[in-house]
């Protein structure tokens, strides 16, 4: 528990050279001109005043640079988080109001609670409750959603709405009012925009530019809209003619203070902030990932849900929205050069340095502008050839995108992303519910056992070989009831049903039960059950349990093993292991089956139902 | 789609003959014979007027004969499923109240509703979400439960609540009330069940009576005290004295109506119809199961859906409460020899007579004979050492099992279930989402490979080979993502590795996402990703796959192909199969990697980095 375990920079700091600091100081200059237009425009994406967004780029960088293991994962205001904080804060409050931007705070601080309490309790593990599908579902529809919320914007008109539905009859209501000066900033910058991203990298590299420099020139691209059409505002004096502004943005470092702690407010906001953590998470810690495997690094998941954590708890402290690592300001940073999270710091610095000066000309920025750079920054989001894809792989995981997708664009992201974690949950039972099962034969003369509807092998009558492909848990426990009694009662003649457990790693208390079930109802029915290459942690468990007191037959090594057991003459050669036998001989251990197994593998004479009877002694 | 298919009868009927007859019969007056009391005694758990129990155990038991597969499962009222329909109906209208029975009704029949629709849509893998810690929790609590409810009968005290903290309090602040003629009747009743239970079989077997007979005379005990106590009360006018009877029962059979169609009520009874739908299934095809096999029977559970479905339609439209296959009368009538489900239809035509000529006795019962009854029948639910036992086996499970347990106690049966419910699919996620995985190497001179923490093996520094113990899908896609990112980043060295896929049953979409991610990753990282030993339906699915042609490595038959091509000096020898190797060869098939890995296996003589961004080509 040194203190480098829970704060890395410790760790790496001493190490710390000039030529490192150069770089980093490099990628945070060009990560702070790329993050002040998007602080802002999240900020008016999430219904809350500008200056927020730029809180959330200053203190929750720097706690995300002393806890984080990722040296270039950019943390600040992200679009998805943005858009989940505008839809949990709708019925809170109106947008913009102080009762809204306290929500938010709480919001932020609430967040970072449920992340450092589950990186504590070291529940990473949670996240794999959102599957990938149900991830790209939500997310492509997050894009349309956000990007269908910024038209209004666009086109100058008011109009409001949390589902695609309602914020198109908005928008069609609204068409009427459309200002003609706002609709040209804002396809301007849009049009702008999509060229600079299709053309200006291939344009500059032909003028000699070197690829890396040519890529962030043109990232910086939104910069030189913001700045253009802040200077038309300004000269031209676009705010009288309804074009609207940014407006006053207050000059000065937030101060800290402790958010609301109405526990109404806390208890109504925690499913949303449990969601917009999850998400966060995986989002950050995916990119995370990606970046650092580039440079064979590693990063920490439980210990980046701290980092992020306290990141949010530094935002909701310090008059921030929710924040988490975003997807391209992260790839910058890192094609920028940084090379610590201390570039994440200096990025803050940045932002307060823009905070201190800047406000007075940001006021003149159009949202127009803003909203053209959402608009086609959230492009890169929406993956529809995804749907295509993944309903090609497997119908389960193209439902469950599906629904996703489509219940997060009609019904809001909280339930679009519930229903498909529920899907999800749903289909991977159903899936395992019924697990590939086959009765095998001997490959003549080998050790070999294979399905004997696909080969020629040898089989016996009075002896079944199920090879089950699964483990056994709840889900599929009383399948495996289903298919063992119904191979008994097929052939009347049975009297020994071996399981090959190959391919089952783990079975737990339901499938015990339901493994205690089958042996119970083919005693009643004269059938000795054994099982066979039952894997060592799984025989472990096995091992103490009454199960393995009543078995009827013997737990064998391999399944050539049973075969020669009950099928062979050599029989007496075998020795089984661990467990069973014991069922029918009340606890001492037994010889093997008889070969000849009509008749009573203890007794050697009665027939097996009789010594059913003789040996079921004191059960009830 | 034969009529047959959906009602088993038509497929049966025809070979009935006099002995089957005769059998039938005779199973019929003996379960008729418990029916009566316990038809009441639950009608009375349920809050509902003693006559709703007698009309859920005539049409219901009729139809389940015609829709049914169980030779021997008798249906009816049953505890379990009172107790949930009390607590379901306790927030709609007021115990014994017109508006109370109508609502009962309306949840037979959405149950029965909900059932059928099951069955016809094959959806009885849904039972499945229902783990047995989880039933067996919900179960032993539902006793503590139902008997704690019935102790203010015994006493003879107005008392009542939803969960045992509320009932204790209740029972306390009613002891002053105490009507000691009561307790006397309802302890007298309940210890003559307990010595009944007890000694009466040894007793009778003494006297000379067969073990079956002496069997089924034990279990008409509470016969005998519903006659004796209902003459005690009406000789002596115990009503008068405040002995609570059960008062006047409406002679004369059902009436058939429709239920209330009122759509706010369908809709909040709708999740407690669920549960007792899935409860009751879950609990009726266990007992028909265990049944069937015991004469090597089958039944079909998709067919006992409808069955049991129909079986709750006939209960809401005959003024029954909600029904569903009781445990020990289908033992007592499989023991009492019924042959058919016609004993069923028999036991209902019991149950008619008895309310056509039993009511005016029957209005002299005491309610403390019938809340007796039902505490000695409860105790064989509760199961306490299960908890111990289960959480020997598997501490996941116990958690479950007790969570389960103790909400059903202290917060209802609703809450408890479904607590239950997510906590096993959480823990089973859990378990899962870090799969046993090992490092293998070759054993010298065999063609096998074994842990290398484990086994003196053979390995390669520049060659990891791990073997994954389980299926790949979303709640261990990510895990798999660390652990072979954590081996490349270990081995600094590592040039290739390999997934042994033995055990890999299912790869989801999100598996096969984080399949593409550590591919692109381990690219970036200059490392060869190969698989081996995939099975055949897994590969299936992944040939059209983009992971397969972007895949780095190959896809060998088995790990010793893998290792000969990668490590030893034979590769040539060795053909991968299906797909693979083409990521780096832009489509076409590439020869085997060189086995000197530090070098390109397309060209031979680039080092593998150079390999890559040359053979990267248009890819993004």
């Amino acid at each position: 528990m040194t203190p480098s375990r829970w704060i890395p920079l410790i760790g790496w700091l001493h190490g710390y050279r000039r030529d490192v600091l150069a770089r980093d100081l490099v990628a945070a200059v060009i990560v702070t001109l790329m993050l002040v237009p998007q602080a802002l425009a999240y900020a008016l994406l999430a219904g809350l005043p500008p200056e927020v967004g730029l809180y959330a780029s200053m203190l929750p960088l720097v706690l995300y640079a002393l806890f984080g293991t990722s040296a270039t994962l950019a943390v600040g205001p992200v679009a998805v988080a943005s858009l989940m904080t505008a839809s949990a804060l709708s019925g809170i409050a109106a947008p913009g109001s102080a009762e809204y931007v306290g929500a938010a705070l709480v919001l932020a601080a609430l967040s970072g609670l449920v992340l450092v309490g589950m990186g504590l309790l070291r529940l990473g593990f949670l996240a794999n409750f959102l599957s990938h599908p149900v991830i790209s579902g939500f997310v492509t529809a997050s894009g349309i959603l956000i990007a269908a919320s910024q038209l209004r914007h666009v086109l100058g008109v008011e109009a409001s709405g949390h589902n695609l539905l309602e914020m198109g009859a908005a928008l069609f209501a609204g068409l009427d009012d459309i200002n003609i000066i706002t609709l040209a900033i804002g396809l301007g910058v849009w049009g702008f925009l999509l060229v600079c991203r299709r053309h200006l990298k291939g344009g500059l590299r032909r003028l000699g530019l070197s690829a890396t420099v040519a890529d962030l020139v043109a990232k910086a691209a939104p910069v030189s809209a913001v700045i253009v059409t802040t200077l038309l505002a300004w000269g031209l004096g676009l705010g009288e003619r309804g074009v609207a502004l940014v407006g006053e943005v207050p000059s000065g470092l937030p101060s800290l203070a402790l958010p609301s702690l109405d526990p109404t407010l806390w208890s109504s906001l925690l499913p949303a902030a449990v969601l917009i953590s999850l998400v966060g998470f995986v989002e950050s810690v995916s990119v995370a990932q990606t970046l650092a495997a580039k440079q064979r690094q590693r990063i920490d998941p439980n210990q980046e849900l701290i980092a992020l954590g306290v990141a949010n708890l530094g935002a909701g402290t310090s008059g921030g929205s929710p924040v988490s690592g975003g997807f391209s300001r992260s790839v910058v940073n890192f094609e920028a050069g940084a090379a610590t999270p201390l570039a994440g710091a200096f990025t803050a610095l940045g932002i307060a340095v823009a905070t201190l000066t800047l406000t007075t000309p940001l006021a003149f920025l159009p949202k127009a502008t803003l909203a053209a750079t959402i608009i086609v920054a959230v492009g890169t989001l929406i993956d529809l050839p995804a749907i295509k894809r993944t309903w090609a792989y497997s119908w389960a995981d193209g439902v469950a995108m599906l629904a996703t997708l489509m219940l997060t664009l009609v019904h809001g992201v909280e339930s679009g992303i519930l229903v498909g974690v529920v899907l999800s949950l749903g289909l991977h039972l159903y899936r395992t519910s019924r697990p590939h099962s086959a009765v095998v034969g001997r490959v003549p003369g080998s050790e070999h056992f294979r399905n004997v509807r696909r080969h020629t092998v040898e089989t016996d009558d009075r002896l079944a070989i199920l090879r089950v492909d699964e483990s056994l848990y709840f889900a599929n426990a009383r399948y495996l009831e289903d298919t063992v009694m119904e191979l008994a009662a097929r052939q009347p003649g049975l009297a020994h049903i071996v399981l090959a457990c190959q391919a089952v790693n783990v079975v737990d208390a339901s499938a015990l039960e339901s493994l205690e079930a089958i042996n119970g109802r083919l005693k009643d029915a004269g059938v000795f059950l054994h099982l066979a290459e039952v894997k060592g942690p799984v025989m472990d468990r096995l091992k103490h349990t009454e199960f393995c007191r009543e078995l009827t037959g013997h737990v064998f090594l391999s399944t050539y093993d049973a075969w020669r057991a009950l099928h062979d003459e050599r029989a007496a050669e075998t020795s089984p292991v661990a467990c069973g036998g014991a069922g029918l001989a009340g606890g001492a251990p037994s010889p093997s089956p008889s070969p000849d197994s009509g008749r009573c593998p203890i007794t050697g004479n009665a027939p097996v139902r009789e010594c059913f009877r003789v040996h079921r002694g004191d059960s009830p």
